[in-house]
């Protein structure tokens, strides 16, 4: 072993540098005052919770602690990083009895799961979550479809470039009852059988229509050659899924109507349908048409906690994935209702609706999108320092340029002017401030448009006469110091930073 | 066993609602506008690193693990939530060569510890970093001085009530070195013996000079009762190093003649105030005087990797603490010189320096100065509820408000009339919106100033006069809802939020 320690990142984590940070944080504050403009208030829980408040909620695991970062605090009790801010949310609502309800809240942050890593895919990724708790109101999960649409287009996405689609968990028992599938277990828990049909159906867009069937019934072969056990229905129950899944209709109302026909009689089923008609007045009476939320049968959601309408945020451009081939970006956000999670700590149901934004991966399509524009503050003024001599006046310089409310640093590490100028390359900045000895004596001082000269040194022809028009190097008396270099942030239509 | 779960948070964690959040971030844009004046730009780090990189520079505990929150991660790794943003900095260093040096980067967010939980101490805190790495300018040092002396004045607090206190951890190597102190075990290691009196001396403002002494050599009771051992040093040595604690000058220079005579030939202890006579010229030229940054040699900071320069920043004014005693509010923000950091990682010296602001602290001192003033938003219209029959209408008056910009919710829950205006009370809404069906056969609409009701129920003389000059309810035709609303707002003086 070396004596030194080896620079690393724990697996599935990510280091993430400047402009990276100041586009995702340009597009969070845009979708923050979207959820502000709705009402809702900001709210921040721990990055730890007991084991037991989070519950066993992620899908494809089985133990409490799978999933999840879990271990034991000086007490012995068992803590775990969050992996979604549902659960802590539920466990403030049980904690904060005065809280008024309806309790309208956002929360951003991290969130932690043990993933496996692989490329996209991280075990710190940060959501934005939105929900409304306390209330059964359709008008509020019709809030939470509205609400991720005006996201959506705020952060520069436009209406053909996403969809919002909405299903609902009681429509899916519906089906399953229809197809002789017992549903619950007690009061609010799936049977095996429910839960192994809806993950089934949930692979819909991975494996395709007759990849359910053969699912849902006696098996497949994955793409890695392994069989998978089917869930072993029979084809009268088989089809009735199918022709479910099989609907569509570009109308909300008449997606409603053709769903009625394969529902047939099933209580819960037909409230679904109901709720569903619900939001679609509320989305209609306010201009929210099918090109911005649709009803969808495939929409199912592995998380069990979902008890009524669920909606899922689909950006419909197209991207190559890694095989070559064209496939749309496809969800960023998600959510539904979920009325028994409170239920856990009070005995008692608090209904409540929300959804979460998956903010890499919206960065991640803004960025394909060319969206991702922040409006760029110009970047620090360098203060180069090539008489090691002036230092002091090169302090003074800096400060004075940061007086004026002007972004700059002095140069502090070793290297001669050459190497100065590399600095300021690698870090994208505009304009050095040069002063020699002579200048000093003279008061006066230089300042090196650095873009310009980039520019220059690109276009051979005409050199001569732009660089007269345009002089790339400027030798001005000391005290224009601060208005020249205004006038250059000025003409670059970049903003300086707000500090005044 | 109840079958029902405890909603509690873990020990020592926090939850935070609205007006806290807003208020903090508000101070956190501040700070950050500040730290991009100077030409730092962001970075962010995992939550987690592994433990070999977090390393054991935690005061007062002994093991790895020791005061963190560590875990082993599926392959079996130790890993653990980080406990500052210093370690990971110069893992970033060490891991990515190619990026320009002096590198410049401030990180915030959340850190982990775990400590006792008391009161005002917990186990997640925000910190707001600020470092240069890649430099060994005094330069450097100055400006954090200089940087974190603006980031006070910027969120509020005049310059009567914060200082920046300085020392160097040389001068403190020289202290003991002329006290016949061994300092170094190894090349960047202390002595245990120098590290004792060095945590010693930093306990003066909580056990006085006296109570130094006798730490020293002997040992002496704490407030417990219980006995501590003391250091074992002979009265020559504890009285160099008294006479160095009092040392005082409201001049810097002063300060460092002062120094001079204490310190005699210690080479380490000349070279540390060398470098405070640099920090003094660079801050000096700008204009940076003693009322805002003063060298003080009672700073010891308790982190093992400092090397040179260390700062603290102090709130001066008056608290009240929990026995009824003033005493002042004490440190805010510290940092330093770690010129060793990196060199766990590479092998090399890479000089560093920097400062860390703790960010809930400093949030308690500016609602104490009544500093936390964000420019409040006017809270969101309500749109009451009233007429079941009419709640696709209530949609379109809430959508009606929120394309216009200005924030509103149509209310939710179950309640009557009262309780929704009990709702609005709760949430300090400021307008609610009522519409029955009166009102919507005849195109008009309420709307009912909830703040000047409030006030008026208050003012019960000339009541009947004040409200008919500004009557709390009004009834206006339905199209002029949203300029009413305006009118409002405008004149409450609170701003909306940024959404246009």
């Amino acid at each position: 072993m070396s004596k030194f320690i080896e620079p690393k990142r724990p697996k599935g984590f990510r280091d993430l540098f400047g402009e990276d940070i100041k586009l995702r944080n340009a597009m969070l504050d845009k979708i923050r005052a979207v959820y502000e403009l709705y009402g809702f208030e900001p709210l921040e829980t721990p990055a730890m919770e007991y084991v037991e408040t989070l519950g066993k909620f992620l899908p494809e695991t089985d133990t409490p602690e799978g999933g999840i970062f879990a271990l034991q605090d000086d007490a012995d009790e068992w803590i775990a990083l969050r992996y979604e801010f549902t659960t802590p949310l539920s466990r403030i609502i049980a904690q904060y009895p005065e809280l008024p309800l309806p309790f309208r809240r956002y929360q951003l942050g991290p969130v932690w799961r043990v993933e496996k890593p692989k490329p996209g895919s991280f075990r710190e990724f940060i959501q934005f979550d939105i929900d409304t708790v306390g209330t059964e109101s359709m008008a509020a999960d019709a809030e939470i479809c509205s609400v991720l649409a005006e996201a959506m287009e705020k952060i520069g996405i436009q209406r053909e470039n996403y969809i919002v689609k909405v299903n609902n968990r009681k429509i899916l028992n519906g089906v399953l009852e229809t197809a002789g599938i017992k549903i619950f277990l007690d009061e609010s828990n799936l049977t095996q059988l429910a839960l192994q049909t809806l993950r089934t159906i949930d692979k819909l867009d991975r494996i395709g229509i007759s990849g359910i069937e053969d699912l849902l019934t006696t098996g497949r072969l994955d793409e890695s050659g392994d069989f998978m056990k089917g869930v072993g229905l029979n084809s009268e129950q088989v089809k009735i899924i199918i022709d479910y899944l099989n609907i569509t209709s570009k109308s909300r109302k008449d997606f409603c109507e053709k769903l009625k026909s394969v529902i047939g009689n099933s209580r819960i089923g037909l409230d679904g349908i109901q709720e569903l008609e619900d939001i679609d007045r509320y989305l209609s009476v306010i201009g929210i048409d099918e090109h911005r939320v649709i009803f969808d049968p495939t929409i199912v959601r592995g998380l069990t906690y979902y008890t009524g309408p669920i909606y899922e945020v689909f950006l419909t451009f197209d991207i190559t994935d890694e095989n070559g081939n064209k496939k749309q970006f496809g969800s960023v956000a998600g959510g539904g209702r979920y009325d028994d999670l409170v239920q856990r700590f009070l005995g008692k149901k608090v209904p409540a609706t929300g959804a979460s934004i998956g903010v890499d991966r919206l960065l991640v399509a803004l960025k394909l999108l060319n969206k991702a524009q922040v409006q760029s503050a110009f970047p620090p003024v360098l203060v180069t320092t090539i008489d090691k001599n002036l230092m002091l006046e090169y302090q003074k310089i800096t400060a004075e340029l940061r007086n004026a409310g002007i972004s700059a640093e002095m140069y502090l590490g070793q290297g001669g002017f050459k190497k100065q100028l590399k600095y300021a390359d690698k870090k994208n900045i505009y304009i050095a401030v040069i002063l020699g000895s002579d200048e000093f004596e003279n008061n006066q001082i230089t300042i090196k448009d650095l873009k310009l000269g980039e520019k220059l040194s690109k276009q051979i022809e005409d050199r001569d006469k732009w660089r007269k028009e345009q002089p790339a190097q400027i030798i001005i008396p000391r005290h224009n110091l601060v208005n020249e270099i205004r006038k250059i942030i000025d003409k670059s239509g970049l903003s300086q930073i707000k500090y005044k």
